[in-house]
Protein backbone atom coordinates (compact mmCIF):
# COMPACT_ATOMS: atom_id res chain seq x y z
CA UNK A 1 0.00 0.00 0.00
CA UNK A 2 0.65 3.47 -0.69
CA UNK A 3 1.83 5.70 2.44
CA UNK A 4 -1.20 6.01 4.68
CA UNK A 5 -2.17 9.50 4.61
CA UNK A 6 -3.93 9.67 7.45
CA UNK A 7 -0.79 8.82 9.28
CA UNK A 8 0.47 12.37 8.66
CA UNK A 9 0.38 15.13 11.20
CA UNK A 10 -3.27 16.48 11.53
CA UNK A 11 -1.82 20.24 10.98
CA UNK A 12 -0.32 18.71 7.67
CA UNK A 13 -3.42 17.16 6.52
CA UNK A 14 -5.02 20.48 7.32
CA UNK A 15 -3.03 22.41 4.71
CA UNK A 16 -4.88 21.95 2.10
CA UNK A 17 -8.69 22.60 4.03
CA UNK A 18 -7.34 26.05 4.99
CA UNK A 19 -6.16 27.14 1.72
CA UNK A 20 -9.79 26.43 0.89
CA UNK A 21 -11.06 28.35 3.54
CA UNK A 22 -8.44 31.24 3.40
CA UNK A 23 -8.68 31.63 -0.49
CA UNK A 24 -9.74 34.72 -1.88
CA UNK A 25 -9.82 36.82 -4.65
CA UNK A 26 -7.18 39.50 -5.18
CA UNK A 27 -6.62 42.35 -7.43
CA UNK A 28 -3.64 43.87 -5.43
CA UNK A 29 -0.38 42.66 -5.80
CA UNK A 30 3.34 42.84 -4.93
CA UNK A 31 5.80 44.06 -7.49
CA UNK A 32 7.94 40.70 -6.97
CA UNK A 33 7.93 38.15 -9.35
CA UNK A 34 7.29 34.78 -8.96
CA UNK A 35 10.65 32.46 -9.70
CA UNK A 36 9.14 30.81 -13.84
CA UNK A 37 10.30 27.23 -11.86
CA UNK A 38 7.56 27.75 -9.30
CA UNK A 39 5.09 29.05 -11.70
CA UNK A 40 6.23 25.68 -13.94
CA UNK A 41 6.23 23.82 -10.46
CA UNK A 42 2.70 25.04 -9.90
CA UNK A 43 0.89 24.66 -12.97
CA UNK A 44 2.39 20.67 -13.57
CA UNK A 45 0.58 20.05 -10.03
CA UNK A 46 -2.77 21.88 -11.22
CA UNK A 47 -1.80 19.35 -14.27
CA UNK A 48 -2.26 16.48 -12.20
CA UNK A 49 -5.80 16.96 -11.87
CA UNK A 50 -7.81 13.68 -12.95
CA UNK A 51 -10.08 14.16 -16.15
CA UNK A 52 -12.21 11.93 -18.23
CA UNK A 53 -9.75 9.48 -20.04
CA UNK A 54 -6.99 11.34 -19.20
CA UNK A 55 -7.77 13.93 -21.79
CA UNK A 56 -5.84 16.49 -20.41
CA UNK A 57 -7.09 19.27 -22.55
CA UNK A 58 -5.74 22.22 -20.37
CA UNK A 59 -3.15 24.13 -22.02
CA UNK A 60 -1.52 27.39 -20.27
CA UNK A 61 0.20 30.51 -21.92
CA UNK A 62 1.36 32.40 -18.88
CA UNK A 63 2.05 36.54 -19.39
CA UNK A 64 4.89 38.16 -17.46
CA UNK A 65 6.07 40.32 -20.29
CA UNK A 66 4.59 44.42 -19.39
CA UNK A 67 3.73 45.36 -22.83
CA UNK A 68 1.85 41.73 -23.38
CA UNK A 69 0.27 42.20 -20.14
CA UNK A 70 -0.97 45.85 -21.09
CA UNK A 71 -2.65 44.19 -24.04
CA UNK A 72 -4.18 41.43 -21.82
CA UNK A 73 -5.43 44.12 -20.25
CA UNK A 74 -7.32 46.40 -22.90
CA UNK A 75 -9.43 42.76 -24.23
CA UNK A 76 -10.24 41.95 -20.67
CA UNK A 77 -12.09 44.87 -20.41
CA UNK A 78 -9.46 47.01 -18.91
CA UNK A 79 -9.26 44.94 -15.97
CA UNK A 80 -6.13 46.28 -13.76
CA UNK A 81 -4.83 43.12 -11.76
CA UNK A 82 -3.66 41.89 -15.01
CA UNK A 83 -1.58 44.96 -15.27
CA UNK A 84 -0.61 44.90 -11.61
CA UNK A 85 0.02 40.99 -11.26
CA UNK A 86 3.57 39.86 -12.18
CA UNK A 87 2.07 36.98 -14.29
CA UNK A 88 -1.16 36.03 -15.59
CA UNK A 89 -2.16 32.96 -16.73
CA UNK A 90 -4.13 32.21 -19.67
CA UNK A 91 -6.11 28.61 -19.43
CA UNK A 92 -7.44 27.29 -22.66
CA UNK A 93 -8.64 24.38 -23.65
CA UNK A 94 -7.44 22.31 -26.91
CA UNK A 95 -9.65 19.59 -27.82
CA UNK A 96 -7.64 19.08 -31.05
CA UNK A 97 -4.93 18.82 -29.72
CA UNK A 98 -5.93 16.31 -27.26
CA UNK A 99 -7.23 14.29 -29.41
CA UNK A 100 -3.83 13.92 -31.16
CA UNK A 101 -2.39 13.36 -28.29
CA UNK A 102 -4.83 10.98 -26.90
CA UNK A 103 -2.22 7.41 -27.68
CA UNK A 104 0.31 9.57 -25.33
CA UNK A 105 -2.44 10.67 -22.72
CA UNK A 106 -3.47 6.74 -22.48
CA UNK A 107 -1.93 5.38 -18.88
CA UNK A 108 1.45 3.57 -20.26
CA UNK A 109 0.05 0.93 -17.32
CA UNK A 110 -2.39 -0.14 -19.56
CA UNK A 111 -2.20 -3.48 -21.56
CA UNK A 112 -1.76 -1.54 -25.22
CA UNK A 113 -5.50 -3.44 -26.52
CA UNK A 114 -7.18 -1.31 -24.04
CA UNK A 115 -5.03 1.67 -24.49
CA UNK A 116 -6.30 0.97 -28.16
CA UNK A 117 -9.92 0.37 -27.40
CA UNK A 118 -9.70 3.43 -24.99
CA UNK A 119 -8.26 5.92 -27.76
CA UNK A 120 -10.92 4.56 -30.39
CA UNK A 121 -13.39 5.27 -27.95
CA UNK A 122 -12.55 8.77 -27.15
CA UNK A 123 -12.02 9.15 -30.74
CA UNK A 124 -15.65 7.98 -31.61
CA UNK A 125 -16.98 10.43 -29.42
CA UNK A 126 -15.61 13.20 -30.53
CA UNK A 127 -14.47 13.91 -33.68
CA UNK A 128 -17.15 14.11 -35.04
CA UNK A 129 -18.77 16.41 -32.80
CA UNK A 130 -18.93 20.13 -33.81
CA UNK A 131 -15.66 22.31 -32.20
CA UNK A 132 -18.97 24.19 -29.84
CA UNK A 133 -20.16 20.82 -28.37
CA UNK A 134 -16.30 19.77 -28.56
CA UNK A 135 -14.13 22.47 -26.94
CA UNK A 136 -17.69 23.21 -24.55
CA UNK A 137 -16.87 19.42 -22.81
CA UNK A 138 -13.10 20.55 -22.87
CA UNK A 139 -13.45 23.66 -21.19
CA UNK A 140 -15.58 21.89 -18.80
CA UNK A 141 -12.63 19.25 -17.96
CA UNK A 142 -10.30 22.07 -17.89
CA UNK A 143 -11.95 23.38 -14.88
CA UNK A 144 -11.62 21.01 -12.99
CA UNK A 145 -7.99 21.60 -13.63
CA UNK A 146 -8.82 25.43 -12.62
CA UNK A 147 -10.01 23.86 -9.22
CA UNK A 148 -6.56 22.53 -8.52
CA UNK A 149 -4.62 25.44 -9.61
CA UNK A 150 -6.35 27.69 -7.44
CA UNK A 151 -6.08 26.28 -4.41
CA UNK A 152 -2.58 25.00 -4.96
CA UNK A 153 -1.61 28.27 -5.94
CA UNK A 154 -3.25 29.78 -2.46
CA UNK A 155 -1.03 26.59 -0.44
CA UNK A 156 2.14 27.98 -1.58
CA UNK A 157 1.15 31.29 -0.35
CA UNK A 158 -0.12 33.07 -4.06
CA UNK A 159 -2.86 34.83 -4.28
CA UNK A 160 -5.18 34.57 -7.27
CA UNK A 161 -7.96 36.28 -9.59
CA UNK A 162 -9.60 34.13 -11.98
CA UNK A 163 -11.48 35.72 -14.90
CA UNK A 164 -13.86 35.19 -17.12
CA UNK A 165 -14.93 39.18 -18.03
CA UNK A 166 -12.94 39.20 -21.84
CA UNK A 167 -13.00 39.26 -25.44
CA UNK A 168 -12.34 35.93 -25.88
CA UNK A 169 -11.37 36.44 -29.89
CA UNK A 170 -9.22 39.23 -29.23
CA UNK A 171 -7.58 37.43 -26.36
CA UNK A 172 -6.83 33.89 -29.02
CA UNK A 173 -5.57 36.57 -31.89
CA UNK A 174 -3.28 38.57 -28.92
CA UNK A 175 -1.67 35.43 -28.28
CA UNK A 176 -2.05 34.17 -31.96
CA UNK A 177 -3.57 30.63 -30.46
CA UNK A 178 -5.68 28.53 -32.70
CA UNK A 179 -9.30 29.78 -33.69
CA UNK A 180 -10.90 26.46 -32.47
CA UNK A 181 -9.62 26.55 -28.71
CA UNK A 182 -11.87 27.70 -25.91
CA UNK A 183 -10.61 29.83 -22.99
CA UNK A 184 -12.69 29.23 -19.85
CA UNK A 185 -10.16 31.42 -17.64
CA UNK A 186 -7.58 34.36 -17.20
CA UNK A 187 -5.93 33.46 -13.55
CA UNK A 188 -3.80 36.77 -12.53
CA UNK A 189 -1.32 36.04 -10.16
CA UNK A 190 1.35 37.45 -7.64
CA UNK A 191 1.91 38.23 -3.43
CA UNK A 192 -0.89 39.71 -2.04
CA UNK A 193 -1.14 43.65 -1.44
CA UNK A 194 -4.18 43.54 -0.13
CA UNK A 195 -6.89 42.10 2.33
CA UNK A 196 -9.87 41.13 -0.20
CA UNK A 197 -13.34 40.53 0.64
CA UNK A 198 -13.65 37.50 3.39
CA UNK A 199 -15.09 34.70 1.14
CA UNK A 200 -18.74 33.92 1.37
CA UNK A 201 -21.13 31.41 0.36
CA UNK A 202 -24.55 29.79 0.83
CA UNK A 203 -24.99 27.36 3.91
CA UNK A 204 -23.81 23.93 2.71
CA UNK A 205 -26.95 22.86 4.37
CA UNK A 206 -29.26 24.22 1.35
CA UNK A 207 -26.92 22.20 -0.97
CA UNK A 208 -26.22 18.71 0.32
CA UNK A 209 -28.88 15.76 0.92
CA UNK A 210 -27.95 12.79 2.30
CA UNK A 211 -29.15 9.66 1.05
CA UNK B 1 -3.18 41.71 6.29
CA UNK B 2 -4.21 38.40 6.62
CA UNK B 3 -1.71 35.46 8.07
CA UNK B 4 1.25 34.96 5.65
CA UNK B 5 0.97 31.42 4.66
CA UNK B 6 4.81 31.76 3.39
CA UNK B 7 5.35 31.43 7.20
CA UNK B 8 4.08 28.11 7.52
CA UNK B 9 6.32 25.64 7.49
CA UNK B 10 7.31 23.85 4.31
CA UNK B 11 5.69 20.19 5.37
CA UNK B 12 2.43 21.81 5.80
CA UNK B 13 2.98 24.09 2.76
CA UNK B 14 3.69 21.16 0.45
CA UNK B 15 0.59 19.37 1.38
CA UNK B 16 -2.04 20.12 -1.09
CA UNK B 17 0.97 19.81 -3.91
CA UNK B 18 1.73 16.20 -2.26
CA UNK B 19 -1.89 15.57 -2.90
CA UNK B 20 -2.00 16.82 -5.84
CA UNK B 21 0.73 14.35 -6.70
CA UNK B 22 -0.30 11.23 -4.70
CA UNK B 23 -3.68 11.03 -5.89
CA UNK B 24 -5.10 8.70 -8.08
CA UNK B 25 -8.35 7.08 -8.98
CA UNK B 26 -9.21 3.84 -6.50
CA UNK B 27 -11.97 1.48 -7.14
CA UNK B 28 -12.10 -0.77 -4.11
CA UNK B 29 -12.21 0.39 -0.75
CA UNK B 30 -12.17 -0.61 3.33
CA UNK B 31 -16.17 -1.25 4.03
CA UNK B 32 -15.48 1.63 6.81
CA UNK B 33 -17.97 4.32 5.88
CA UNK B 34 -17.11 7.82 6.64
CA UNK B 35 -18.80 9.81 9.59
CA UNK B 36 -21.47 12.07 7.69
CA UNK B 37 -20.01 15.05 9.84
CA UNK B 38 -16.45 14.61 7.83
CA UNK B 39 -18.63 14.32 4.27
CA UNK B 40 -20.12 17.31 5.12
CA UNK B 41 -17.07 19.33 6.41
CA UNK B 42 -15.49 18.20 3.27
CA UNK B 43 -18.20 19.59 1.00
CA UNK B 44 -18.31 22.56 2.56
CA UNK B 45 -14.51 23.04 1.85
CA UNK B 46 -15.59 21.74 -1.82
CA UNK B 47 -18.44 24.75 -1.88
CA UNK B 48 -15.26 27.10 -0.87
CA UNK B 49 -14.59 27.20 -4.46
CA UNK B 50 -14.71 30.57 -6.19
CA UNK B 51 -17.74 30.90 -9.03
CA UNK B 52 -17.84 33.51 -11.75
CA UNK B 53 -20.53 36.01 -9.65
CA UNK B 54 -19.88 33.44 -6.61
CA UNK B 55 -23.00 31.72 -8.75
CA UNK B 56 -22.28 28.53 -6.69
CA UNK B 57 -24.49 26.39 -8.94
CA UNK B 58 -23.04 23.04 -7.48
CA UNK B 59 -25.29 20.76 -5.43
CA UNK B 60 -24.57 17.49 -3.72
CA UNK B 61 -26.53 14.46 -2.86
CA UNK B 62 -24.61 11.98 -1.40
CA UNK B 63 -25.63 8.22 -1.47
CA UNK B 64 -24.83 5.94 1.31
CA UNK B 65 -27.22 3.36 1.53
CA UNK B 66 -27.19 0.18 0.21
CA UNK B 67 -29.90 -0.55 -2.01
CA UNK B 68 -29.94 3.03 -3.81
CA UNK B 69 -26.07 2.57 -4.09
CA UNK B 70 -27.08 -0.66 -6.00
CA UNK B 71 -29.43 0.94 -8.12
CA UNK B 72 -27.08 3.98 -8.73
CA UNK B 73 -24.58 1.48 -10.07
CA UNK B 74 -27.40 -0.21 -12.52
CA UNK B 75 -27.82 3.14 -14.01
CA UNK B 76 -23.68 3.72 -14.09
CA UNK B 77 -23.07 0.72 -16.49
CA UNK B 78 -23.31 -1.53 -13.63
CA UNK B 79 -19.55 0.30 -12.13
CA UNK B 80 -19.11 -1.66 -8.66
CA UNK B 81 -16.97 0.76 -7.42
CA UNK B 82 -20.47 2.64 -6.03
CA UNK B 83 -21.33 -0.95 -4.79
CA UNK B 84 -18.33 -0.76 -2.44
CA UNK B 85 -17.52 2.64 -1.77
CA UNK B 86 -19.57 3.66 1.89
CA UNK B 87 -20.63 6.57 0.02
CA UNK B 88 -21.14 8.06 -3.75
CA UNK B 89 -21.52 11.95 -4.42
CA UNK B 90 -23.66 12.83 -6.74
CA UNK B 91 -22.53 16.08 -7.83
CA UNK B 92 -24.86 18.38 -9.99
CA UNK B 93 -25.74 21.90 -11.35
CA UNK B 94 -28.76 23.47 -10.86
CA UNK B 95 -28.84 26.93 -12.57
CA UNK B 96 -31.98 27.60 -11.27
CA UNK B 97 -31.52 27.32 -7.82
CA UNK B 98 -28.61 29.16 -8.83
CA UNK B 99 -30.69 32.15 -10.35
CA UNK B 100 -33.33 32.25 -7.41
CA UNK B 101 -30.58 32.52 -5.08
CA UNK B 102 -28.56 34.71 -5.99
CA UNK B 103 -29.69 37.88 -4.05
CA UNK B 104 -28.25 35.67 -1.34
CA UNK B 105 -25.14 34.69 -3.20
CA UNK B 106 -24.00 38.41 -3.64
CA UNK B 107 -21.45 39.09 -1.28
CA UNK B 108 -22.25 40.74 2.19
CA UNK B 109 -19.37 43.53 2.07
CA UNK B 110 -20.34 44.63 -1.42
CA UNK B 111 -22.47 47.99 -1.46
CA UNK B 112 -26.14 47.19 -1.71
CA UNK B 113 -26.25 49.03 -5.24
CA UNK B 114 -23.12 46.67 -6.52
CA UNK B 115 -25.39 43.77 -4.95
CA UNK B 116 -28.62 44.60 -7.31
CA UNK B 117 -26.23 45.55 -10.42
CA UNK B 118 -24.78 42.00 -9.81
CA UNK B 119 -27.86 40.29 -9.52
CA UNK B 120 -29.37 42.05 -12.85
CA UNK B 121 -26.10 41.25 -14.65
CA UNK B 122 -26.47 37.38 -13.64
CA UNK B 123 -30.15 37.70 -14.50
CA UNK B 124 -29.60 38.99 -17.12
CA UNK B 125 -27.40 36.86 -18.83
CA UNK B 126 -28.69 33.72 -18.12
CA UNK B 127 -32.76 33.94 -17.64
CA UNK B 128 -33.40 33.78 -21.57
CA UNK B 129 -30.49 31.31 -22.49
CA UNK B 130 -31.46 27.68 -23.26
CA UNK B 131 -31.39 24.96 -20.46
CA UNK B 132 -29.00 23.22 -22.02
CA UNK B 133 -26.71 26.35 -22.53
CA UNK B 134 -27.24 27.39 -19.22
CA UNK B 135 -26.21 24.20 -17.55
CA UNK B 136 -23.62 23.39 -19.80
CA UNK B 137 -22.14 26.64 -18.32
CA UNK B 138 -23.51 25.57 -14.68
CA UNK B 139 -21.44 22.26 -15.15
CA UNK B 140 -18.33 24.23 -16.42
CA UNK B 141 -18.38 25.66 -12.70
CA UNK B 142 -19.28 23.29 -10.70
CA UNK B 143 -15.89 21.43 -12.17
CA UNK B 144 -13.93 23.86 -10.16
CA UNK B 145 -15.80 22.81 -6.84
CA UNK B 146 -15.22 18.95 -8.60
CA UNK B 147 -11.24 19.69 -8.43
CA UNK B 148 -11.16 20.85 -4.96
CA UNK B 149 -13.21 18.33 -3.33
CA UNK B 150 -11.03 15.39 -4.87
CA UNK B 151 -7.90 17.07 -3.82
CA UNK B 152 -9.54 18.46 -0.44
CA UNK B 153 -10.16 14.45 -0.22
CA UNK B 154 -6.82 13.41 -1.00
CA UNK B 155 -4.96 15.25 1.44
CA UNK B 156 -8.18 14.21 4.29
CA UNK B 157 -6.90 10.40 3.71
CA UNK B 158 -10.06 9.49 1.43
CA UNK B 159 -9.48 7.90 -1.73
CA UNK B 160 -12.02 8.95 -4.93
CA UNK B 161 -13.19 7.64 -8.18
CA UNK B 162 -14.78 10.66 -10.83
CA UNK B 163 -17.16 9.03 -12.87
CA UNK B 164 -19.03 10.29 -16.26
CA UNK B 165 -20.21 6.98 -17.33
CA UNK B 166 -23.65 6.72 -16.12
CA UNK B 167 -27.21 7.40 -17.90
CA UNK B 168 -27.87 10.79 -16.44
CA UNK B 169 -32.03 10.84 -16.93
CA UNK B 170 -31.73 7.12 -15.08
CA UNK B 171 -29.52 9.23 -12.03
CA UNK B 172 -31.91 12.19 -11.81
CA UNK B 173 -34.96 9.81 -11.98
CA UNK B 174 -33.62 7.70 -9.35
CA UNK B 175 -33.01 10.40 -6.96
CA UNK B 176 -36.03 12.70 -7.97
CA UNK B 177 -33.93 15.42 -9.56
CA UNK B 178 -35.32 18.08 -11.49
CA UNK B 179 -35.31 17.79 -15.36
CA UNK B 180 -33.23 20.80 -15.89
CA UNK B 181 -30.28 20.18 -13.67
CA UNK B 182 -26.95 18.42 -15.35
CA UNK B 183 -24.38 16.00 -13.81
CA UNK B 184 -21.12 16.75 -14.19
CA UNK B 185 -19.65 13.59 -12.05
CA UNK B 186 -20.51 11.11 -9.85
CA UNK B 187 -17.52 10.54 -6.97
CA UNK B 188 -17.39 7.45 -4.85
CA UNK B 189 -15.75 8.48 -1.77
CA UNK B 190 -13.92 6.00 0.62
CA UNK B 191 -10.83 4.25 2.45
CA UNK B 192 -8.75 2.89 0.01
CA UNK B 193 -7.80 -0.76 -0.24
CA UNK B 194 -6.05 -1.24 -3.64
CA UNK B 195 -2.68 0.61 -5.13
CA UNK B 196 -4.59 1.99 -7.92
CA UNK B 197 -2.84 2.68 -11.45
CA UNK B 198 0.42 5.53 -10.80
CA UNK B 199 -0.98 8.67 -11.71
CA UNK B 200 0.27 9.33 -15.33
CA UNK B 201 0.10 13.13 -16.96
CA UNK B 202 1.37 14.50 -20.31
CA UNK B 203 4.71 16.34 -19.60
CA UNK B 204 4.34 19.88 -18.28
CA UNK B 205 6.29 21.46 -21.04
CA UNK B 206 4.34 20.11 -24.02
CA UNK B 207 1.28 22.61 -22.48
CA UNK B 208 2.56 25.23 -21.16
CA UNK B 209 4.08 28.60 -22.76
CA UNK B 210 5.63 31.53 -21.22
CA UNK B 211 5.60 35.06 -22.88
Amino acid sequence: MRTNILDRESAVIGAAAQAADTRRSIRQYESMPIPEADLRELLRLAGRAPSAYNVQPWRFVVVQDDKLKAKLSAVAYGQQQIVRAPATIVMYSDMQSALERMPESMHPDMPQDKRDVGVETFRATFTNQSVEEREGWGVGQSNIALGYLLLLAESKGYATSPMLGFEPEKVKALLGLPAHVRIPALVSIGYPAEEGFRPYRLSIDTLIDFR
